[in-house]
């Protein structure tokens, strides 16, 4: 496995590699990986001849800045688990690489960014986009690897995609649990034993709003006895509860047979900021 | 001279190559093509293997129906053209094509669009960089070319090829003029003989102007004299007049040493709106 550190020594590598005709992957990350990364990685090495694997925690799309300064930061570590998961090139970049000089452009994706993580981390989907864009253009994949656990992100993505053409396959994967059902996440790490004991609850808030959907519950109702199961646990501080339109990200009032609905959630627990979801179909 | 219309056929095309090693130059233009088209396509031929010239009259920058409607369209005397000046391929898609769907993203560049053509077209350079991003993503050119007598497009595509990092370079042509000193336009074929008589005033008030500059005379002054020599033929209406940062495109209250300025015009002459631009270095 290769470690590069420049966008001109990727920019070089990716080059060449599409000159002798190799697929390439992209699984961009922020690090500190878990087995649902690994997954991805292990997708990518099947389909493609070269998997580049990102480790950038990017500033742009952190409104809080505590977030941005206390994320899991583990590059050895990292590395050590990327070879064997079938990653060829692992690009490091610090933020001056990613960024030698501000933005000033901004992307605004209107409705599917007012709501969710959009609406409650302003600014979040202009970085999302800005950084993947770069790596996009740096790293010219054929397919590119995305978790489902970031649903918005997903949706976010494909918009960027589509509306600018983008010559590469978006590739999005189910989320990843541990053996109690919470989704896994790099922030994970950054709970106490106690924090951690409790944090299932999220992904058994979203197992019965399922149910519930699925059963002709009305979306409001099962909102509101989500919200109430989730504040049972007095640690938890819940920021939405969404019941949506899984293509469109937009709340759903009833259900409208045929369209997937997804169910999604963030929720403040010990310091730590946790989403999570599930689609309904 | 290959002429394609989807965007497939040209990512298959452009794919080809790069895999084969060439050198690839993109000219988007809108058609309706005059020598300075020309003197970038063969500026383009000089420089690279192959020259892509994009034909695309395109809706979304356009904020004014009847300049869209209008917009002169002659793809057979512009292909007739092409061949010898060095293109290679002429993209000539459908609206379709390039936009399968509506676009949902939108670019904003702040300060660098709430000025001038940004100002007085809402929507106009998110509909450029929209457009221009998905040319260069089927394209995938070394180089892409425009022309400075859209001033304001050149910094707005530099900026976006700088905040998402395409791996590319921006080459900026200066301005072709009629020997009467009219900047050469594909609307000025709408201008009657009346029109066409008196246009050259436009490009007189900028020299003027910069005249006054390089004298040392206060912007404020400047705009003042180039508004009442442009008014003092009755058949313009002037949009706009500025004196800008030559890179900020922000206006200029006193010129600072060192920094070029851009004087910038809009005018309405007989029904078609006019832009043209002189650097004062």
């Amino acid at each position: 496995m290769e470690i590069l550190h420049t966008a001109a020594a990727l920019h070089a590598y990716t080059e060449n590699c599409r000159r002798a005709g190799q697929r390439l992957a992209l699984v961009p990350t922020m690090g500190a990986l878990h087995a649902g990364h690994l997954q991805l990685v292990e997708a990518a090495a099947e389909a493609c001849d070269v998997v580049i694997v990102s480790i950038f925690v990017n500033p742009t799309q952190f409104n809080n800045p505590d977030d941005f300064r206390l994320y899991p930061r583990l590059p050895e570590a990292d590395a050590a688990l990327l070879g064997p998961a079938g990653c060829t090139v692992l690009f490091l970049p610090s933020v001056e690489e990613m960024y030698p000089q501000p933005s000033v452009l901004h992307f605004d994706f209107g409705p599917l960014e007012r709501v969710m993580e959009g609406a409650h981390r302003p600014g979040h989907f202009n970085g999302v986009a800005t950084v993947v864009s770069k790596l996009f253009h740096m790293c010219r994949p054929h397919q590119a690897y995305f978790g489902q656990k970031d649903w918005q992100q997903v949706a976010v993505v494909q918009q960027l995609v589509q509306d600018l053409s983008f010559d590469l396959e978006l590739v999005s994967f189910p989320t990843v649990r541990e053996p109690d059902g919470l989704a896994m996440s790099s922030r994970n790490r950054r709970l106490s034993a106690e924090a951690r004991a409790v944090a299932p609850r999220l992904y058994e808030a979203l197992e019965q709003a399922a149910a519930a959907v699925r059963s002709g519950l009305a979306p409001a109702q099962v909102q509101q006895q989500a919200a109430a199961y989730i504040a049972a646990e007095p640690a938890f501080t819940l920021e939405y509860f969404e019941v949506a339109d899984a293509q469109t990200l937009q709340p759903v009032a009833t259900r409208e047979p045929g369209r997937a609905v997804v169910l999604c959630l963030a929720a403040h627990l010990g310091g730590v900021r946790l989403i999570d979801n599930v689609v309904v179909r």
